[in-house]
Order: structure tokens, then sequence, then C-alpha cells
């Protein structure tokens, strides 16, 4: 389902705040770029594409934000501008991604007038937000190919529409799926902590008409044993140059629980989640957020006063138990450092 | 930790109210088996041994409950309630094999008088009280020779004093091994959806004082894959004949990934517990709960209005997973069809 998760409307950035999903789709219309970070620091837009775009649209916010009458200062807040946004998260590389796209254009037009500029990195955010737009579709027909004609898939966290500028990546596969007439029940992951599984994939599937249903993260083992599950399908954070990816905390157990029964594990991404200049997943750092997340959710405590919490958002998924990736060019099979190496023109890193 | 989570007193059945910890240390004072029987459905009081005690305490409730003038209509009472504790829960065999041993016990003695039976009943729900006791702490000397001198161990839910009458199964383990002088740090998972590892096990380890971490359930892979992890034990609510174990929904997936990765993974539960009359896990009954548990849960909705749930309360972990059953008798090695039937001194069941 495509929902207008971001978009730059009147010269401001209106988002859904995915933290008030499923109870109320409400919109933030943002006019500053420090409150653009927190939105993206607190999940009030989240998804690895969704972020990108959000980035990318935060530079060209604060580029019409300051004023221009200094230049040279101006030009000097546009790169903290920059810096500051690839503070917020860590782990998702499309935010890098999308901000080094509006650094190489500041550098390449900062000759230029603030005017020209400033129109420049607006039209270069709009370009990121429609190019996302297209991937989705890409990715969706690609992947459909995957899914059998009557198919029960799994997934987890959120890889949606409320993840990218149009129906998702793991979701867009889905919709595609459904509007070739193939018929696909979702079981979703609620995914704890921060349960995008069950307020956001839930939702945006139960909008569409899919049949969903919700269970515990740890019901999935449960799942694949009663061979219930014939593939599975998530997005990704970050994709090293030999296929290790980086996605929300969860997904190597599923990708185990698939190598151990057999079960097809896709990850589907644009290429802008591969981040093709680290080797490995051992290069990739993994965001690790409060445990208040995971012990004080939702306005109840749910464990003792004081108790250590360990709350990584991420975790890694060897290549090997990924038997394909999804992107927006073509499907690619292992061995992936030559079929990674080969899409990117390049030899791989050591 | 011992902790009061049932005895007998003053002819009624005290309870903690496990519903609501960490927050309140609640006792419920129980003085008609109805509300035993709530309390056993809605979890005020689990975890397999526990709900034996409680089983068969409710039956000696009972007896001294129902007037005894009408000696048959009493005894035609006895059994009802016998009936319908037995109602309650259909996984943790411990329940049945309780009130197997008050129903055995009212068969043979239903000549004598009521009040001499209501005796014996008595005296015999205190004796499954005090061998649980007993248990717990044999269960916790053979299990500590499992742990290496420094140990992270991970587990899952509640098998500590809030399921049984003294310190626990799997927890047992855990509290002999650091009155042995051993150095043990624990991860817990939170145990989705009612959160009994990070409301319970969380609570009842630190109030002894032992280094526990709380994760999301989904966490338990990443930790394992960082090699964090020495061994896992777990509690059971039913083991067949071969060795196949029902327990908490999630152990299967912990006993995926320790084959993964090479940890030893360990069962750790009384012979109770043990259903010698059924060949494998296949017979086993598997709770199925409401969904409201998983999407409802603390006052917060956490999905879309009137979205299917999926939310079973074990699941089911071949014996070919199993490192080790550690019981009161002895530690149970594979195979188990063997080792199973030397310890009941039987022929397994086909």
């Amino acid at each position: 389902m495509p929902v207008k998760t971001i978009e730059w409307l009147q010269g401001k950035i209106r988002i859904i705040d995915q933290t008030q999903l499923p109870g109320q789709l409400n919109y933030l219309t943002i006019d500053c770029v420090g409150e653009l970070a927190d939105a993206i620091r607190n999940l009030r837009i989240r998804g690895a594409p969704a972020i990108g775009i959000a980035g990318a649209m935060g530079v060209a916010l604060a580029a019409f934000q300051h004023g221009g009458d200094d230049k040279k200062r101006w030009i000097e807040k546009m790169f903290n501008t920059i810096h500051l946004l690839k503070e917020t998260r860590p782990t998702a590389v499309n935010l890098f991604w999308a901000l080094d796209r509006m650094e190489s254009l500041m550098n390449s037009k900062k000759d230029e007038s603030t005017e020209t500029i400033r129109n420049r990195l607006l039209k270069e955010a709009i370009s990121i937000f429609e190019e996302d737009k297209q991937i989705c579709r890409q990715i969706g027909q690609n992947g459909a190919t995957l899914i059998p004609e009557d198919a029960t898939v799994l997934t987890h966290c959120n890889a949606g529409g409320l993840a990218t500028a149009d129906y998702g990546t793991a979701l867009g596969v889905v919709y595609a799926a459904v509007e070739l007439g193939k018929k696909v029940k979702v079981y979703v992951d609620e995914t704890r902590p921060l349960l995008q599984g069950s307020r956001l994939t839930a939702w945006e599937l139960k909008e569409s008409g899919i049949d969903v249903t919700v269970i515990c993260d740890s019901t999935a083992g449960f799942l694949m044993e009663q061979k219930k599950i014939d593939c599975i399908l998530v997005g990704a954070d970050r994709i090293a140059a030999n296929g290790d990816v980086a996605n929300k905390v969860g997904t190597y157990t599923l990708a185990v629980l698939a190598q151990k029964h057999h079960i097809p594990f896709y990850v589907v991404a644009p290429l802008s989640s591969f981040d093709f200049s680290i080797p490995s997943g051992d290069y990739i750092p993994i965001e690790e957020r409060a445990g208040e997340e995971v012990v004080n959710g939702f306005k109840t405590k749910t464990a003792p006063e004081g108790v250590r919490v360990y709350n990584p958002a991420f975790d890694m998924t060897p290549h090997e138990l990924v038997h394909a990736f999804v992107t927006e060019q073509k499907i690619l099979y292992p061995p992936y450092t030559k079929s990674i190496s080969d899409i990117f023109g390049k030899n791989s890193p050591k």
C-alpha cells in the first residue's frame, strides 16, 4: 500500500508520526532540521529507504531555513546539517548514501549562488524520493516471481509503505504478488521492543485487505516447525559487499530457523542499502538503544526497577543464510561476493 | 531464591499474585476452589510444578469447603473438583500428575469417614508441596555440576522460585551453582507475550543479588552469534517418553539456535514433568491463548483493531536438540528412549 510516509509539502517536510500508529494516523509538519533529526532518532519516521529520503529532504529544508546573506557561513551551516543528520542513526546505510549525494552536490555547486544551490538541493531530494517510488515497484515486480501461487509468507518488522516512499521492499513483493493474482497470507512478527510488526506492518497489510496474522517473535520457530511458512521476506538496513546483512534484531534468528527448516530466506532491499565499501558485516555498526524501550515501553514498567537491559536494535545475518537478494535491478544469488561486485561494477573490497 | 509462591495457611491457600509482579508483591488468600481455578487460568499462579501443587491444594480446599453430611454427594463433588481443576490448563503435566495422586487417594480411601479422607487429602497436598522443595534442591545440586566456573547462562520464561515451592528448576541450577561459589551471569528473555522473563525471572534473580540482564526474545540469537552464551537452561511443561519437550513458546527457537552455535541446551525439570504415557511430543496438547494477550497487553493496544493473532502458549522442542535433562534423581543423557525408560523402570510406550 502506498502511504504518504514522507513528502515535501509547501516548503516543509510532512511525515506520518509512526509512533502513534496504529491508534492514530497523525501527520507531523516539520519546518526545522533539528526537529527532523529528533523525529529520526525517536523513530517517528523509520525504515532504511525512508530515513534516506528524510535525510535528503532535511538538507533541502536547512538550505531554505538558514539565511544566505553570508554565503561562507551558510555553506558551513549546510555541512554542519549534513553532519547532524548523519549522527541520528548509525546502522541503515541509506541515510549516509542519501546524505553523501547531497554533500557531493554541495561540493560540486558551491561556487554557484545560494539560491541556485538551494534549488538544486531540493531537486536532488525530490529525485531521491521519486527514484525510491520507482525502485519499490521494480523490486516488487522482481520479487513477486519468487512467491508461489498460494503462499504463506513470514515477515519481520516493517519493510513496507511506511519504510519507503511507495509500497515498500519486502511488503512491496507481497503487494506485487497479490496484484499478479497470487494468494498470499502473511504472518508478521510483532517485533519487539517497538512493535513495528504489529503496529505498522499489520496496519498497512490490513488496510490493503491482505490476510495478516500477528505472532510473538518467538512463535515464528513453532510456525516453521509446523511447516506453515513457505518463505521469509525481510528488508535490510545495510548489506556488506560479501552479502552479510544488518537488519532489525531478530532477523538473524529467522534466518537460522529458515536454514533448519529448508525455507527460502529472501532479503529485499534497494541497491542504496548495499554498502560496497565494507567487506563484511563485522564492519557494520550496530545501534544499541535505551533499555527503557524494552522494560518501560507503552507506559508500563515490565521489569524490576534498575534491572540491566541489553537492547541492540539490529543484528547481523551472515550471507550464507540468505537465499537471494531482491533488488530493483535483479535478483542476486550466491556467490554474493561475485554477484554484488558485478552489479556495482567493481572488485570487492578486502 | 525461595519465595512463598504458594502455601497452605490456616485452612486456605495463599499465593503470590504473579500478574502484579514486579510492580507489587501482593498475596492472595483463596478459600474457594472456583477462585483457585480462575487464578490458575489467569496465570496468577503459574509454572508447571507450582500449578501441580496448586491443583493438589485445591482438592484439599474443596474437601473442607464442601459440607460432608451427605457423603455420596460430597464424594461426587470431590471428583467434580478434580475434573474442574484438570480443565484449567492443558499442557503442563504436573497438574494432572498431582491431581491423579489426589484422585488415587480418593479412590483408595472412599470407605473411610469424610473427616479421615479430608485429612489424608490435605496431608497428600502438603507432601506434594514438601517433596517439591526437596526436588528443587536435588535438581539444583545435580544441575550445578554442568555449569562452568565462570558462566553466562541464558534462560527463558520463569523456571524459578515463582514456578515451584522452593527455588526453582532452571533457576535452581543457577542458585545452586552460585552457592558453590561459581560466577554466574544470567541473560533472560523477556518472554512475550506475558513477560514472565522480565517480570518474574529478572525480579527473583535481582532480589537474590544475581547478575541479570533482560533482553528481547529475538536478541537471544544475536547474543549466541557473539559467543556470549555458555549454556541454556529452561524448564519444561511436559516431556514425552522419547524426550520431546513442551515448554513456553520460544523454547524451540532457542534450541535451534543452540544447535547452530554448539551451545549446550539443558532442560531442567522434576520427574513429575515427564509424561511417560505418551511416546512423543506429537501427543502433547499445546494451549492456545487469547490474542488479546499479544496485542492488548498491559492496557495498551499494539495492533490495529480486529487483526488476527496466533498465540500458542507453548511449543515443542524435539529430543534431538536437548543435550541433557536435569532431574532430581540424575542427569539424563541421550538416547532418551532408554534413559527415560530406565528411570521409570518401564518400556517406552509405542
